[in-house]
């Protein structure tokens, strides 16, 4: 009865990779991590002052193959519509670099190879973790960091640990806090996780076994929320097809079963752990606008806040109130909402809306 | 690691039980449904000419103990504040009905004592059963059929398939057809289910297991289309517990842990299939207007469509797709649309909005 498959392909590690071994990373959690790997992929060249590199940041279950073949996929970049030569972030006049988040699967250190030992992160963890491979290359100052969703969240914390390294931040779907709701989605994933009795408490690659069923019934929550009823809808429909299934639920199914194929479920529960805790108005006692207070003195960089008309995950008045703290706190901020219906995974879908505004304000006069 | 239960309260059947014997009841897909028990309870007197029957129809998981104490949770019945005496459906006046449905788990005939060779059965089948209870009362016409969600649709179905037999119809928190999203989060909890080792391809009670945490995930999945992001962020914000987990975690775990000890996973199978598939547009070939058309014309009765503000899984506009199709059909009706913003579950909330549209209703004179 079992639809989702008992096996997994084996990962390809990340091939580049960058070991931080210079001095520990001292965690949010207090532990201090020490020689670790962070995967990374890079395109174009770094100019002679060191001033043309954008940062990409993956989201949850994204990794650092923004703009090449992902090598366990072998599907093109997540990203390849926005990077490359003659495309909005032009690789022929920006160096772009991505790296798998720490606590990641595809190559950076984390619970993949590490079990349920490896120690809690956060997203401010991911970002200074970022920050060491960005030093490693001499960069004294990002041109811009972009991400969406849970990238949008390493964004947002980049202009908060490191005012004075980014210019210009663009964060696209996402919110400063994970809302209850979108905690509650993530606990009913992780709990589909550590309760497949395959998931050996964390142990499952030495006891040889793999929770695929609780992994893909979380996958298939989450991309629920992904979507949005609408295009849910235009896309599905209530169309029955042969197997007596409705195609939206035999696409969920399809959905769960490449998932398994290429993540991990530990880094799955400590990635959207390392989500749900993030709020950077908890952080500074309820003032949002303070945790951009040093960005708006340090920085002569700004903002391009980006959401996406029918996102139900991290909604347009989510970055309204992002927006309001960054003018507060003295920051420049362009605010768009794009209109393409295709929910939260708009930020990942090809469009001229998203192309012009991505364009436009990279290459906008720094005045 | 796991935090559901491993075993569950043995469940008391209904104590008050018809057995079908008369007649076998053809199922939708084609099966003769023989001597099966319907379990229900009843509330005041039928009066002489027994025309004061108001039949209640209960949602995917609710039961027959509308008004009275429910026998496994011993908690009051689930619309106390609606059915008694004085309240707005008065006891004094009305001899209510209220049965479980048919595939139900708390005494009906379904899939918990039969496994899942019990046929697969549809909302129609439901009410067809119902209505076997009802013709065994004597009853030839119903004063009013109420339900809301799941039971809105019975209601729905009973206008359809018997609309001399219905006066007045309230379906609350319904709609004709069940959303794509909503097909959606009940295939999640569908997968959570069957993928639980302890489902023993539905044979748990013969094997001594139970599958509580595909059951308890399926739940929490739900719970969570049955609030709304407002009425999360006002129960729990974001707080954290001692336990180190989101009040929100907590609270879900908790709706989990009851739901396994009082509900059967193949009845939520077979009940959660049957609400996907329930479609009138598609019954009456894409004319949702001509699903009522015989109500229009053989029934002097009339419609209380009742819908709630911030319902994400039944929103307000599939009221009104349901309530401009009943006025195209020339049947009467009104349309409410309550404020109460509590999500779905508004309809087990008590609110004077809510109690004073249906004693409004129902106490109108019948011209």
């Amino acid at each position: 009865m079992a639809i989702f498959g008992p096996s997994r392909k084996e990962f390809e590690v990340g091939e580049v990779v960058f070991l931080a071994q210079e001095k520990p990373l001292k965690l949010d959690n207090g532990f201090e991590l020490k020689n670790f790997s962070i995967a990374y992929q890079t395109y174009g060249n770094l100019n002679a002052d060191k001033s043309n590199a954008i940062l990409i940041c993956h989201a949850l279950t994204g990794d650092q193959y923004v703009a090449s073949k992902n090598p366990v996929t072998e599907k093109d970049g997540w990203w390849n519509f926005l990077i490359g030569k003659n495309k909005p972030i032009d690789t022929e006049k920006f160096f772009v670099i991505c790296s798998n988040v720490l606590g990641g699967c595809m190559g950076s250190e984390g619970p993949k190879q590490n079990g349920v030992k490896f120690p809690a992160i956060t997203i401010h963890d991911m970002v200074r973790a970022q920050n060491l491979l960005v030093e490693h290359f001499g960069i004294k100052k990002l041109h811009a960091v972009i991400g969406g969703s849970a990238g949008g969240m390493q964004a947002l914390s980049w202009s908060v640990l490191y005012p004075q390294k980014v210019n210009l931040v663009i964060p696209l779907a996402t919110s400063y806090r994970h809302s209850p709701q979108n905690i509650a989605f993530h606990e009913v994933g992780r709990q589909a996780i550590i309760s497949d009795p395959n998931w050996c408490e964390g142990d499952y690659l030495r006891e040889g076994k793999y929770p695929s069923s609780g992994l893909a019934v979380a996958r298939m929550t989450a991309h629920i929320t992904y979507l949005s009823e609408n295009a849910l809808q235009r896309k599905f429909g209530r169309e029955l097809k042969d197997n007596g299934k409705f195609e939206v639920e035999n696409y969920l199914h399809h959905q769960g079963n490449r998932f398994v194929e290429r993540f991990d479920p530990n880094s799955y529960l400590y990635i959207t752990r390392a989500v749900d805790h993030f709020d950077l108005e908890k952080d500074f006692n309820g003032n949002l606008a303070e945790a951009f207070a040093e960005f708006g003195k340090k920085s002569d960089g700004k903002f391009c806040v980006i959401s996406f008309s029918d996102d139900w995950l991290f909604p347009p008045s989510e970055s309204r109130k992002l927006t309001q703290a960054l003018v507060r706190s003295g920051v420049r901020v362009s605010s768009v909402t794009i209109d393409i219906k295709a929910g939260h995974d708009s930020f990942l879908v090809e469009s001229d809306e998203l192309k012009n505004v991505i364009s436009g304000f990279l290459l906008e006069p720094k005045t």
